[in-house]
């Protein structure tokens, strides 16, 4: 066998609904995974990639469009732009600060302080009609319980991420980054270590929490309804973390807008 | 064996020389990693992701900072920053747009249309004192070659990928991506796809070449000299593209900044 990164989706989770128990639902599938494949049994340093989705619904996250009576602006912009309403007035109760609402699309700040479309309101893979899904409240406490589960029912220490998929600047196309962590620090700083050179290197801090997040999402797809993901063979970094408090940043800090 | 995705490094390579023919060292590179896992020969769909460094250094694409003249604000900022005002030089000529320079820090865009810290100029990993690199003038153009003489030698259609490391807005730490590709399709167009519930996604371009680039990042670190990673069992889309007219997004198409 070569060592390197692994990323295999575990098998399909029925629909979570709001109240379900997803670390028992994400442990069954991890182990009917290693019945299938024994080397694919939990193990130390493996990672276990949820999506936003499952998390968001598991915790009751969800918002019934039936109930919600939008302001005149969103109402407003919903019209110009063949949008719901009542999805945009979600989207803005889910904003701190709009970066930008032109062209159908809201680019804003969460409370969490991420920066997505859309406050990372979500009607896609739902399940129901007139449904949307809200962020976590709390990305990295939802991983943590997760997490806590996971190494109680298998006795490794195992990392957890809940993903979504974000747009960026500058360039076409979604990736997947991670909303929360548990289990390891979610930035590899290299600061401070010798590259292959021998020279210090200065601004290396690899976000490995998300390129990980991106791997998982390489393995199980957008429309395969496989919301859990196994990534064996990165190195993670030593240490607890959040993305809270060690992946976003304070306004201050960023020089790239 | 289980399917999913698979990212492994390639033995080192030696240091890399202008001139030097990079593709052949690929695929003396390649043979050995299969001679020792038979597994891993090249197989149809298989990427190998190149990092920007070597790419570079075999383009010839380095400058001696001993042949630089700073200009004055160069010399400046350089002053205030602890920075080398000759590698500022190099960095603000590279630019065609700097959207921040401050703290020390250069953001900008390049002739490319890449936003990103210094031009995508680097001193470290490069194996020369007074020495940097600089981005290939057509990373696309550069994949292709690469891509060109591994499908001669191995008669298997492959993808390649020119990757970096790039800092985004809001989140702290790097992210590899892809600055060229060739074989594949960088971004995979789900719009118009069902859902698992059977919905129609509206907004879902997935941008697989850079998520490849990233877990090739986590397969071969930045410490070990090891620029060359294999990543297998990705679903890449069809159809030939080009990060350049598919990835980089015009200027009045970008809602987030």
């Amino acid at each position: 066998m070569t060592s390197g990164l692994l990323a295999v989706a575990l098998p399909p989770l029925p629909q979570v609904r709001p109240g379900d128990d997803l670390a028992a639902m994400a442990i069954e599938a991890w182990r009917s995974l290693a019945d299938e494949d024994p080397s694919l049994a939990p193990a130390a340093g493996d990672v276990l990639v949820v999506t936003q989705k499952v998390v968001s619904k598991a915790e009751g996250r969800v918002v019934d469009l039936r109930t919600v009576q939008p302001r005149p602006a969103a109402v407003d912009f919903a019209a110009r732009f063949e949008r719901d309403a009542r999805q945009v007035e979600v989207v803005l109760r889910e904003s701190v600060d709009i970066l930008r609402m032109e062209r159908g699309v809201i680019i804003s700040r969460t409370a969490h302080g991420f920066v997505c479309a859309n406050a990372g309101v979500d009607a896609s893979n739902v399940g129901e009609p007139d449904t949307v899904t809200l962020l976590p409240e709390d990305p990295d406490a939802s991983a943590r319980g997760i997490r806590d589960r996971l190494v109680a029912a298998f006795g490794v220490p195992i990392g957890v991420i809940v993903s979504d998929s974000f747009g960026r600047p500058w360039r076409w196309g979604i990736t997947d980054v991670a909303l929360g962590v548990a289990g390891f620090a979610p930035l590899d700083d290299l600061r401070g270590h010798p590259d292959a050179d021998g020279r210090v290197m200065h601004a290396t801090v690899v976000a490995v929490a998300d390129e990980i997040a991106s791997a998982a999402e390489l393995a199980s797809g957008k429309v395969t309804g496989r919301p859990l993901t196994l990534v064996r063979g990165a190195t993670l970094p030593d240490g607890d973390g959040t993305v809270a408090r060690d992946v976003v940043m304070p306004r201050d800090a960023d020089l790239f807008t």
